[in-house]
């Protein structure tokens, strides 16, 4: 149990994750909790109950600020929260969701839409804001990957464009449940035969059509092994993405969020384009983000 | 029931479905069975009785050759009938495959593997052989569209090379499954939506990286329906394909197996591109085929 008392809730609610933390009134986390039930699978009236069946034990007997990033702001999440048009910087201030329970007062951050070519985002601008909180004078483009990698150029202090690649969840789909997976089944990973397939497609995008099959061929006639056909298909998917994305990190400084196996294939794969980005962590990034908001709030009402 | 006697059965046995034809002495189909018992779901010992639970009641008491092709010859099916490399001509001869019930006499036509670039065929090589056994004189290409569409280079009767696209399975799957379901969920198609995509990406190829999640976000952000989301999700992947497939196609000529929705986006997406590709109907193709190695047989042994 926290020694210091609970001032605010900050909430990162994607769509497969829900993790909140009790912070200080410094600012400080003070515990973290963590759970599966992301916004994907629950109904509106869900959201309280399953926040206090994760907080409520913790919760003072008075109102507390609970500022939620993600999904739980999408329109089929607890409460919409419209998305702001880039350009913008990102949204420090939110929706108020009505509560059953008197002890919570919560705030949901819209997420951020692009027009043209269209493209939406939610979660990933509050980790920018907790990113440029740390590094206001930072002008370049920043690469979050996950399920959906995004790709943003920052100036300004604002999100000036972004763009959205399915990399992460195109890699579960094909590697998982389409016939690849019989040649994925298995450990390990091959670092030359990621950077061989990835500078394959960077380099020739069309390639990328035939060479899926192609994994399962290998395996079937040359007996090539799971470590360098899961190798192979990020690579493929990987280089295929750096190819489209091309005019958000050539002659750019870039910052990659992450820290898994995922953020390091990105850096390896722009590092082969003599492109040298950082690895920062996403999760001090994401309270750094809703501890931005709440600042803003804190000092604004 | 079939007035004239069954002299031999025909048998297209593949991944997902199973269909079977009792053939009379001229080699015309006397009557059809279909079962959803492909070889996907099925041990080694399930064949034979999976086989009599379709036509055994039809079988007449001496024994009846059958001809199978298809993913029974599969390493994982009823018996491995190893792969033919290219270049060859469609194969007519096969596996010999020992029964429990002596009124079966089973052979399975072997498959076809390229080694370079990797690549393997099991059925289309059967197809393959009764589109020759009409059109003998044929030089140029053959598209299969199906799960994994095959393009295949014939000269002189026999295949000279081939490729792979697992165009088919991917749109399943993307369609299926991905967070782009909730943008293809319901009817229709827009013709001119999948013309403009597959010029997209057969221009482009490194765009559908980004189109890709740009079809989510066009729903989102502008209420784009399910048959423009659906009809742009193929062409973007049929292009993508028909990019990588451009020396099989390119100032070819060109015939299409088959004569659903997909052989017909094709043939649209290649006629954008001024090739004219004839439509044949497979099931009359495959039992040409079939029966081109059932002639084989009859005539060598």
């Amino acid at each position: 149990m926290p020694t210091q008392p609970i001032s605010w809730i900050a909430v990162d609610w994607g769509t497969s994750n829900l993790r909140a933390w009790a912070m200080s009134g410094d600012d400080r986390p003070l515990q973290r909790f963590e759970s599966d039930r992301g916004m994907g699978r629950l109904t509106r009236a869900e959201f309280e109950p399953v926040l206090l069946e994760l907080i409520g034990a913790h919760l003072p007997e008075r109102p507390v600020p609970v500022v939620v990033c993600g999904m739980a702001g999408a329109r089929q999440g607890w409460a919409e929260a419209p998305y702001v048009a880039v350009p913008c910087a990102p949204p420090v201030t939110g929706v108020r969701v009505p509560t059953a329970d008197p002890r919570l007062e919560v705030t949901i951050l819209p997420g951020v839409r692009q027009d043209r070519p269209a493209d939406v985002m939610r979660g990933e601008e509050t980790q920018i804001g907790g990113f440029l909180a740390r590094e206001s004078g930072f002008d370049g483009v920043l690469c979050l990957p996950g399920t959906h990698t995004k790709w943003v150029h920052l100036s300004a202090r604002e999100l000036v464009s972004f763009r959205t690649f399915m990399t992460g969840e195109l890699f579960a789909l094909i590697g998982g449940q389409s016939v690849l997976r019989h040649s994925l089944a298995g450990e390990g990973w091959d670092e030359a035969a990621f950077a061989e397939a990835a500078a394959d497609t960077l380099s020739r995008p069309a390639t990328l059509a035939g060479a899926l099959f192609g994994l399962r061929a290998d395996s079937l006639l040359h007996g090539t092994g799971p470590a360098v056909c899961r190798a192979r298909l990020s690579g493929l998917l990987i280089g295929a993405e750096l190819a489209a994305a091309r005019p958000y990190w050539l002659g750019q400084q870039v910052a990659v969020l992450g820290e898994g196996a995922m953020a390091r294939a990105y850096q390896a794969a722009l590092a082969a384009q003599g492109v040298t980005a950082r690895l920062l962590p996403t999760e001090d990034i994401t309270l750094a983000g809703l501890t931005a908001a709440m600042r803003h709030m804190r000092n604004h009402t």
